[in-house]
């Protein structure tokens, strides 16, 4: 969940989704959904509800300073069912760093849904807050990196693999093979994507999968079923 | 609506999204909500159904073409209610684009939610499918666009204006002024952005609103209110 007016306004372009989008892939996590909302209690607490329920973890970005605009601790107390309070170890935290400087509003960051775990994870000098399922990160991107690095131990799964072969012919001439060949494989996911913008026409058909077998077998009978239009690429570069 | 596992696997780069948050502000339409989902019928048809109740019109990039991949037309389907049934209007443009290349997946082409609306905007090629309050584009960025470009006319709005100030002040220090002028000038919309990655650390504060008398009423005050520690900044240069 990136939270913000000013992504959705365009004053700022969102850099932590795909910089996620890299992370979890290169971490074997499956990422399910990226949802991009307003700083809103009403609507972040929707979101969050339908996240908590269907994944097993989510990440926010966003939303979690001292002023008026900062709401989303609030908005997932609210998407929770839980009430928001002060977590003493946090006040500690930020008594401690910003000593005399301290104010009502900079104590706002030391609020979190009831119940909050913390994770002292690494090197970070702010702790994680945790609430059930839902990980709760800064949205300025060297904290948001720095946070999500610092905990990315705990998330690790099995990383896909990734071949792809690109063509000249039209996408719904080799519709009917990849269909065959999903149905073949259907441990590998394999994507059709069309590149209109450059000369020649080309497709790009990727195949991703955590089975290798099954991935090499896939390729090879793709790579033959599609021969007559195959572009040279590298071996099995990985897509983008 | 940012339909495809492409992008959620880092495979490319989603470009459509923050291309559309640009025109969006452009031409003074709200943008409320980013989805970026997987293609799956079940999914695709979920989001649908809370966002053609939740919002005015959903736009939907991707998932459009002939391969087994595509899978939109029949996820917005299941979102509305309806089926998907093929349109005779779209048939004969594919047969007369296509001639003797057309094949039985080119023409899943002509498939779409039953009782879909063709749009004949502009210069394209293709009529732009649209059924109830969802807008079905395809996720070909240069293709995006210039469909998006030809249907643009239809949804107007006035654009928001914006100011900003920077300062070095702390966030903390300042968010009882900004709190203040949020409550004296609830028409403006006032953000607050941290940036740690730059030295001096500053923070901008962006005012964004149609009222253009509050706007400026409020960005005085606020002028005022911060003068200690604001930096120079052109005068109203918008954000980013």
């Amino acid at each position: 969940m990136i939270i913000g007016d000013e992504i959705l306004t365009g004053k700022f372009r969102d850099d932590n989704g795909p910089w996620l989008i890299d992370r979890c892939r290169a971490l074997g996590i499956d990422l399910r959904r990226i949802s991009v909302i307003p700083d809103e209690v009403e609507t972040i607490g929707e979101e969050v509800a339908v996240c908590s329920r269907r994944f097993d973890w989510t990440f926010t970005s966003g939303g979690v300073g001292p002023t008026h605009d900062d709401v989303t601790m609030e908005g997932i107390a609210r998407g929770l069912g839980r009430p928001v309070q002060r977590l003493p170890e946090l006040e500690a935290v930020l008594r401690a760093r910003l000593v005399e400087r301290i104010t009502e509003d900079a104590l706002r960051m030391a609020d979190a849904p009831a119940g909050a775990s913390l994770w002292w994870d690494g090197e970070i000098a702010f702790p994680q807050v945790v609430v059930e399922n839902i990980v709760i990160l800064p949205g300025v991107p060297a904290l948001f990196r720095a946070r999500f690095l610092a905990i990315a131990h705990r998330f690790g799964g099995t990383p896909s693999l990734s071949r792809r072969l690109v063509t000249t012919e039209a996408e719904s001439l080799i519709a009917g093979r990849l269909r065959l060949a999903q149905a073949r494989w259907p441990q590998v996911a394999i994507g059709s994507y069309p590149r209109y913008e450059q000369r020649p026409y080309t497709v790009i058909v990727i195949l991703d999968s955590r089975d290798e077998p099954a991935l090499l077998a896939c390729l090879d009978w793709l790579r033959d079923a599609l021969s007559g239009q195959l572009l040279d690429e590298p071996d099995g570069s990985p897509g983008r």
